[in-house]
């Protein structure tokens, strides 16, 4: 068996790793462009902030490594420029030399990433314009970094702001430029606004819902001109717009790829030529929750379809069950983190949910250090099953998006959150862990107990009679224009100041004060919802609303 | 509906803010022994340690709040000390004016809680001997703690180790004493030798396999005498060897008990009287996992038995799945964390299982700050589900517990670990999780890829060759008597040094290179098994053969 890899990153290198493990007599070529195999991709950011100060650490595995270990055949500063498919040849460029060669197969992986996007705007070619993709891409920004003053990061993605907070952690003024009106497009705009306050914390200038339309050299500097009419002087541009997949080598070859330019694969990683195999950011792929082809670029998914290919390849059972979309992002002290379906996503699919906001500690409350999170939980109506969560807070976030990603995986329903049990000590969790406490609320919606109303239609409409049940004291430090305060504790004292013929809504400061006062009316007849994520989540609305 | 709760901590404060929530005209009366309902029993450690400095942080739900939100009748310094189930009434004591008193109920909810055992050894009851159960446990003993100079702690389980570090912490000499030759009996043994390990270094004596058989007064200090004939000198003693069920109150009123004590009830908590429930610590549980009845103290399940006997009374579907044991204690820097069953116990019960190590760092080794932890999966040999989990580390612990406490929950298998899709950014976790790590040695020994063979069999067994495939300066620092250095680089070319009729056992620092080699050397004809976890999990099982 001879296996030719094409890329060497992540996917490429566990497919030859595991190629290697199942069979010791096998040709396994691996054929990189780049001077390093399997090199951090995820640890680029934190290597130009300094985070990481040895470029060696990101050297995973060195070549010579995987020559010595696993007795691959590596060949860097390689590109392959051709596949015959009817011969089962790659024609490979040795880039020092310049020679090209052919090399047969008799299986052929694709693993050749994805590359970060140009916009088509003027400028984008200049020297001081860096993209993040490889260690050559990281060195040149460090050093470039090394004598600027002020940068400007068009994109606030994942890498987007990573990259901002490294510059920020090497004395540089930085400024983000988004296209949407939010940070962190792939959450919910609500779910970040808490992000979008911190990043400013920090010194981080913002322009959302703006995008550069040039950018042009100034001397030795460049000034990067927004849509808006702003004008932002920089001595760097970081560019993270996204990226799109490799597919060039795949479509001259003649296969299939998706609409979004990703190369097809059936579920054990097989292109349309049962001889070629395709993995990582490269490929289409389904997603988990409701089986759409999307292009996530994860490194996770990239690890496991690599070593399905080379499962398949020795015709071992194994298939891919589609990536779920989990995901996480350090920004500063704060983190973020998804799995499943955004409610973006489901509304753009059309698909039925439902969803509820929690904004409980990390910890037990009572412990030193607990630190608020904000958990939005989304959930399909008829049966509770789990479509997707989001979480952002500074601790404690990554730990429950990956129980909900196990649930969601299982196939687990809001019931079955509320029956989970987690570890509880107080410098770990609660005895009602904040996964409990998603379970409570959406049970308690799922069943009736919990009429709920968001904070997006109680800004839309205005018949409501709004009860602020929390202490005269929070009640003054802001509350919902035209909210009547009733504490908690005095409520079933003063019904009477309730209208019997409104729709009530009732709020705190996070929903539970807010539940309770539900409950009471509900009960007292009253026609009553309670604001889910309360106040909290009323400001995170209302934040997105005044964004730009 | 009239619903008296005996004990207002944890399960007794659920039951009574559900029924309130689902019944805003139910008569609720909370009867609590003690000074204060729904306080933060898990906390009181570092009360006494002075980590929570304020003693009103553990009031979780003060009793003016339960009074004022939830309309309870909460009645504190109150004992209940007999039932007249045919009557339907209980018989209620104040303990402050000694008054008695009748009380009717429709529904009796009984949640008594564990009292701390006192082991029958002369001395015990002397007033320097500490149990550590309230408030005025932790009151006491905190303030013990100001004038004391040495301690020792009687049992090394959650509570035991929780004291200790909080009397070093107050700068307190401490010595643990434990009946069981290791620290945290719950955990398989040698699991926790770095646990016993790191106690030693914080400058904790350890005396384990030991007890303590007198506790004498000397002037105004004790002297405990040792069954090995040790004397520890002490101005105070903290006795945590377990507690049991506070059952006396159920077993006069005639309710069913399990062997252990444990007040029996089905899944809707309700006891052999179907007007009486019964929750929390006092209540025998079936584990979720074999369905054996056992006694299992945890906050987490207390909570939510205390929510589903309030469902059950209002004739609403809830049922209690069972326990678990999803634990976690922190000891100084450590965590310890577990769920499911412990190999100990499966033995015990004669199940039959596989169990497999890891020892993989908490996030990406290339980020800084990347600490290892070691992870035990135990499974079903004949389709790899999932019967427990344990892990011992310095940061990350309780997230890999909780992520496969819940693949236990969904009956999960190995196979479904490796396809977890867990949260990647470098300073969160790996591309390839601890988690996912585990799955993959999981399965590779459940499809035979990877034969291994355990240390504890190793040291047995002496027919083996052993072949130390880490690199010489590995091997120069420690390795197993009688292995012969061959690095993984060097293997292919020196298959000829090693026996080909001999039963061979390749290893590593912890696993990976070992499987590596195990395969080669499995393709090449040899009979070879790998050591599962390699040298760190040998060191692991050397610990305890040597402990005492």
């Amino acid at each position: 068996m001879k296996i030719v890899i094409v890329g060497a990153v992540a996917g490429g290198a566990s497919a030859a790793a595991r190629a290697r493990r199942l069979d010791e007599d096998a040709e396994i070529i691996l054929v990189e462009r780049g001077e390093a195999p399997s090199f951090a991709n995820c640890g680029l950011p934190y290597y130009v902030g300094g985070v990481i100060e040895s470029r060696d650490k990101l050297l995973v595995t060195p070549k010579q490594r995987l020559i010595d270990r696993y007795r691959l055949d590596v060949r860097t500063y390689s590109e392959a420029i051709q596949i015959d498919r009817q011969a089962k040849t790659v024609l490979i460029r040795d880039l020092k030399s310049d020679n090209e060669y052919s090399e047969s197969y008799d299986k052929l992986i694709l693993s050749p990433g994805a590359s970060p996007l140009r916009p088509p705007i003027s400028g984008v070619d200049l020297p001081q314009v860096y993209t993040l993709r490889d260690l050559g891409d990281a060195d040149r920004l460090s050093q470039a970094g090394s004598q600027a003053e002020q940068a400007v990061v068009i994109g606030a993605g994942f890498i987007g702001l990573e990259m901002t907070e490294n510059l920020v952690r090497r004395g540089i003024e930085t400024t983000v430029v988004e296209l949407a009106d939010q940070v962190l497009p792939p959450w919910d705009a609500e779910m970040v606004t808490s992000v979008t306050e911190h990043l400013r914390s920090k010194g981080v200038k913002l322009e959302l819902a703006d995008a550069a339309e040039s950018i042009v050299p100034v001397e030795n500097r460049l000034l990067i001109q927004l849509r808006s009419g702003k004008k932002l002087p920089a001595d760097l541009v970081v560019l993270s717009v996204g990226v799109r997949p490799e597919n060039k080598l795949a479509i001259e070859a003649g296969l299939e790829v998706g609409q979004r330019g990703g190369i097809r694969v059936n579920e054990q990683m097989q292109t349309s030529d049962p001889d070629i195999y395709a993995v990582g950011d490269a490929v289409e792929v389904h997603h988990f929750v409701d089986g759409t082809p999307v292009q996530i670029p994860l490194g996770g998914p990239a690890n496991r379809q690599g070593r399905i290919a080379a499962d398949s390849i020795f015709g071992r059972s194994a298939h891919y069950r589609g990536t779920q979309g989990t995901a996480v992002v350090g920004v500063f002290d704060m983190t973020a983190s998804m799995t499943g379906l955004s409610e973006k996503s489901l509304r753009a699919a059309g698909m039925a949910f439902e969803k509820i906001y929690v904004h409980p500690s990390h910890h037990a409350g009572y412990f030193p250090g607990a630190e608020q999170m904000s958990l939005k939980l989304l959930f399909v109506p008829k049966d509770g099953k789990i479509l997707g969560a989001q979480a952002v807070g500074r601790a404690g976030v990554d730990k429950r998006i990956d129980v909900l990603a196990v649930a969601i995986q299982a196939g687990m329903t809001v019931y079955d959150l509320e029956e989970m049990e987690l570890a509880y000590a107080p410098q770990y969790g609660s005895a009602k862990d904040p996964v409990n406490m998603a379970g409570f609320v959406a049970v308690g919606v799922l069943k009736g107990d919990q009429p709920i109303i968001h904070a997006e239609h109680l800004m839309e409409a205005s018949n409501h009679f709004l009860v602020d049940v929390r202490s005269p004291e929070e009640y003054a430090n802001g509350h919902i224009p035209n909210a009547v305060n009733i504490p908690m504790e005095e409520l079933r004292g003063r019904l009477s100041e309730i209208p019997y013929d409104s729709r009530v809504v009732t709020y705190c400061q996070v929903g539970q004060r807010g539940y309770l006062a539900c409950r009471v009316l509900v009960q007292k007849g009253f026609q009553v919802a309670n604001l889910s994520g309360g106040y909290t989540s009323y400001q995170q609305y209302r934040a997105i609303a005044t964004t730009p």
